[in-house]
């Protein structure tokens, strides 16, 4: 069969192109004869991959030079240790945003470690809002304050970042980075698993405040160390050079396409197809309540459990794939990251509309 | 230019079968219409791909039944901390022995986490000799003993496993893990960044006996604990999928290869084409003192500075790549892993036989 339009939440879908490219240099990099698989991570090969596919995420990001830009491996998982192990003070105080599952284990983390206070949650209607946030709720003393930017199960995200003073916002943005513009400087830390937005997965993304690392907790493991990694530029160990090879290739398709801001449009207009036709169906539902709502990850349902069973296998049989909902939230959700085309999103209104007319 | 044959330490030379089969399907795996770095690590596509890899290399190691097989992030470096972090009781008390660059990183993390016995050393001689060990060396009350059963940088290798009693045997195998046949009984925790012998880097497999599990140090991070891992078939959060595909498929060359022992018998003969001619050679010379020398990294070296960069440079200009030595033992170093074919080994020892006759 041909390529399909896949919807996953993670794992997703990379950029045709790429995958074209690695797929052509797969056994011979760049004349070198030898796989990108199969070289040293200190080859001068190798430096030029890493230290282009670094710049080119500054470029995007437009992260300014105080900050530090880490391929780490271990997930967004080994974040949730690795913040509060590397922003703790003396003090070990906290404050977290809970607006999903994600949330919910940074902050399981973080509580083994120090004192976490849940500032704000959206755990009382299933995640499906963003609950309000002013300054004075958080503690001027805490070491950071938590949020995840974009919420993958629930479709949530947060339309203004709070504001947190003097104190660093640390922020898990795997579901939309790169996805929409954000200023680097507004986060002490920003941490992403890659398999959304970034490459393939085993490999999470981290651009941290240069005075925020040095300090980690005495018993942090070495390689849980912001500064270590730091010091030694993502390459204190072999790092995951394959994953890092094909982000550096998603950065230069999105350089190509404009950055950030041009993909950040597209994905509106992608979001708005879904959201606008949705808004205005019979049977079709968003489950998220207020706005702003996610621009990458689309949760929606239909009347009866039938549909929407129904629907996911009419869809997959017709080349829409991966649409099943999460667990917690039940029926669809439509992952529409960058790398996903206009042209699938399209195909999955036009199947929508279809599959209304036909059912009611 | 064509495929080169690529002596590398790691990462390494990948099976070139391998590589053409992920080349083939790298954007539309098994008829899925998506690459498999685009499934769901929780799709059934993908809960085949790891459990087979699971089951092939069980089969290939004949891991018993009462030992967990880990996909992990973080490479042996993590291993470095995890090894402690799970197997320490409150005596927190470990033996090592020093054979390497890698024993001394393991064993300084090691030292951050409880009281470290070195029982033996070859630090001394840079590393050149593995020392005699007496199972009277072992404290019997040690929560384990460490090992690196092979040294890529030094070209030592244990030749019998170390009589340690009751107490569990931990062994770094990153650079002869498949290369030669291991009986798994014989350790409680076998640990192996997977750039050499397995598939491309940014994976680690660990294979642990149950018992050892499940009493991680309190303030162990989720992602170190061993348990989580078991509990969770290795996908406690998204785990390395490209890396796992690989791996699986380099089992399955291994199997079509008549296993781990028929590996290791080309292996043997690889390296003796080597060794034979350097214990002959009137100019080129093994670093290694004392037999067994490693049948995976072979280290030599000529008699000045200006011939070992000279051999480099025309070794390279005829497809003999990556053979720099490790700054440490300078000279020369040929990592002759599964995946390097014999023709690799023959070229080099013709090439080298050659460059003897023109330079002496």
């Amino acid at each position: 069969m041909g390529r399909v339009f896949n919807f996953s939440a993670g794992p997703a879908t990379l950029p045709e192109p790429v995958l074209e490219i690695a797929q052509k240099e797969l056994l011979d990099f760049k004349g070198t004869g030898m796989s990108v698989m199969e070289i040293s991570h200190r080859s001068a090969a190798f430096t030029e991959v890493i230290e282009k596919a670094e710049a080119d995420l500054r470029s995007l990001m437009q992260i300014p030079d105080n900050y530090k830009v880490l391929f780490l491996q271990g997930g967004a998982s080994s974040q949730f240790a690795m913040v509060p192990l590397n922003l703790f003070s003396s003090r070990k105080k906290a404050d977290y945003i809970n607006t999903g599952q994600w949330s919910k284990k940074a902050i399981a983390e973080g509580k083994r470690y120090g004192n976490i206070h849940i500032v704000a949650s959206s755990e009382d209607k299933v995640f499906n809002y963003i609950p309000e946030i002013t300054k004075d709720m958080f503690d001027p003393e805490a070491d950071y304050v938590h949020i995840t930017t974009n919420n993958t199960i629930y479709g949530t995200t947060f339309h203004e970042l709070p504001d947190t003073g003097d104190v660093p916002l640390a922020a898990d943005m795997s579901s939309n980075i790169l996805g929409q513009v954000y200023d680097v400087t507004k986060f002490g830390v920003i941490y992403a698993g890659a398999q959304k937005n970034i490459g393939p997965a085993g490999m999470a993304i981290v651009i941290v405040r240069e005075d925020l690392i040095g300090k980690a907790l005495d018993f942090t493991p070495t390689m849980f160390n912001y500064q270590v990694h730091a010091d030694a530029g993502s390459r204190y160990n072999t790092p995951p050079c394959f994953g890092i090879y094909l982000a550096g290739k998603v950065f230069e398709w999105l350089l190509d396409l404009g950055g950030v801001s041009a993909i950040e449009e597209i994905n509106r207009e992608k979001a708005s197809w879904l959201y606008d036709f949705l808004d205005n169906s019979r049977i079709f539902k968003s489950t998220v309540t207020g706005l702003p709502r996610s621009i990458m990850n689309i949760p929606f349902i239909l009347p009866t459990e039938e549909l929407n069973a129904k629907f996911i296998m009419e869809a997959t049989a017709t080349g829409l794939t991966t649409l099943k909902g999460h667990r917690t939230v039940g029926g669809m959700r439509a992952s529409i990251y960058n790398a996903m085309p206009p042209e699938g999103v399209k195909k999955l209104v036009e199947f929508m509309k279809k599959f209304e007319i036909d059912n009611s």
